[in-house]
């Protein structure tokens, strides 16, 4: 008789103060997971990666993203793969648009979600959209006030918030006046990114106490961290404990960091879900279903999942 | 230029209470770690691990066991490495030993610091040491008695603290009682073990609590956690929230979990490291020096270190 057996942690509430009932995963792997991978995934692998995410109780599944395919061919079937998904009640697809022509594109296909990806450091907005930090909002500005009035919801993500390959650390101020352009620019809520890796607990909690003495509920905000050094889950649980309530992850851990040597790149789904399940955390995922799902998408790219939880279930 | 050249993570302090400002970390990679690894390393290349390790700066570097050759294969060359190790002034090198006959040998090589290891459930006394709870005691009290006189100081471990792997959970007062049966018989520190790596934050939390509830002061509690569900250093922050001043680690993730499908065993120090110095936590060990390390023995050993640490840093 093995640990798997036990199947799942012991639940026990944290007797600390602060950490949330419920949390919503916003799961990443189709667009964030498969964009890092550098095999194409075919789009029936990837509408049967969806429907088999909407069985494992994902309430929101970020889907793809209108990128131009000659940056991002992993995802240059995006008009493709919305048109064959099966959307569940309930359930929220957001998109991914760079800018107006990309959004343009989600309109046209339908969407009712999209989130624009935006830099908290000058050097990788240059290196990611050829422009400066400040530059940046005046691009984004029109994709959001058109989503908006559209009647999108709009998710702004904030990349490089805890460290930058080039910069190194980025002050909080600077993190803080970005975050807070996106969100009076019309993004209901901001997802703020480890997108190297490298945070650590005390910076989550002094970015977030950074926010709300800013005036930003924390409702509004969401983390979304990479374990290429091992602290996705540790930040994860710093920002729980901050009031955090939406947690970005990616099924199986999908997509390497394309800044970093490491294997690993975003938080896997599973890893979060066994944390939550033992802090008796509601969250509404089948941990089963979905270990299931990453380990048949592990078969598809032909390499094990990253994620702990997948390696220790999966028979 | 890459995130190898940020070297390490930018330091801020959490602004919550409790974080202690320096932390011994318990390196258990020569005993723990190659125990648990299938391969039986040369005594040579555990020497030059040991002095590696040593080089590294950690203050305590479990070395081997005097468990009996037939049990573990691994350290039967117990007394040769002893032999053969390069002390350093302030730094502790505890043996573990299972029994009269092991303090005996540990005692003959002239070792000062011995550890015991105990189970908090009867499931796993019974598979480990062919006894219950209660009769592991009485067969660890004439060990713990004579090596206090001796002038040693005694480590208990308690495995098995957060979950079972045949009883599933385990009941707190069950542990809280083992444990203090561990410190009154003379033992001056409990390493509370999630040996199966079940464990989640919340789980830490109440079980540190109810130690303290107790009686027993958290300075004489150290956590040992293995990161078979990728929760090791979620739960390893949530003990230091706690005031636990003292962690189990092992140099590179070294040994899988023998009760475990799954390839991650204990806690890398390296990752363990990576947060500490993100917190600005003192211990004393060279991040760069221990990657090093870890990397060589990984070729020594014909496979890649599990640490994310390692796998981000090693060029």
């Amino acid at each position: 008789m093995g640990v798997r057996e036990i199947g799942l942690p012991e639940v026990t509430r944290s007797p600390e103060p602060g950490v949330p009932e419920r949390v919503t995963i916003w799961e990443v792997g189709p667009r964030d997971g498969l964009q890092n991978e550098s095999d194409v995934v075919p789009s029936e692998t990837k509408l049967e990666f969806l429907n088999r995410l909407n069985a494992a109780g994902l309430p929101v599944i970020e889907t793809t993203s209108f990128v131009h395919p000659e940056w991002v061919p992993q995802l240059a079937d995006a008009a493709e793969v919305l048109d064959g998904l099966s959307r569940k009640p309930g359930v929220r697809y957001p998109v991914l648009v760079p800018n107006e022509r990309g959004l343009h594109r989600a309109l046209q296909a339908g969407v009712e979600d999209v989130a624009i990806f935006a830099s908290a450091t000058d050097s990788f907005a240059r290196r990611n959209l050829n422009r400066r930090v400040e530059e940046q909002f005046e691009m984004f500005h029109p994709v959001v006030r058109r989503a908006v009035s559209a009647g999108l919801r709009v998710r702004g993500y904030l990349s490089m918030v805890f460290g930058d390959p080039w910069e190194g650390p980025v002050a909080v101020d600077q993190v803080v006046n970005a975050g807070r352009r996106l969100l009076e620019m019309g993004c209901d809520q901001l997802s703020l990114g480890d997108t190297i890796g490298v945070a650590t607990p005390g910076q989550v909690e002094t970015v977030l106490r950074a926010f709300v003495a800013a005036g930003v509920s924390v409702d509004r905000l969401a983390v979304h961290f990479h374990d290429t050094y091992g602290q996705a889950l540790a930040n994860t649980y710093a920002a729980l404990r901050q009031g955090v309530s939406t947690v970005d992850a990616s099924a199986g851990g999908l997509g390497g960091c394309p800044y970093a040597a490491s294997a690993t790149g975003n938080l896997a789904t599973e890893d979060l879900v066994w944390m939550l399940d033992g802090l008796g955390i509601k969250h509404g995922v089948d941990l089963k279903m979905l270990v299931d799902t990453s380990t048949w998408m592990a078969e598809r790219l032909g390499k094990p999942s990253p994620s702990a939880v997948v390696r220790a279930l999966a028979l």
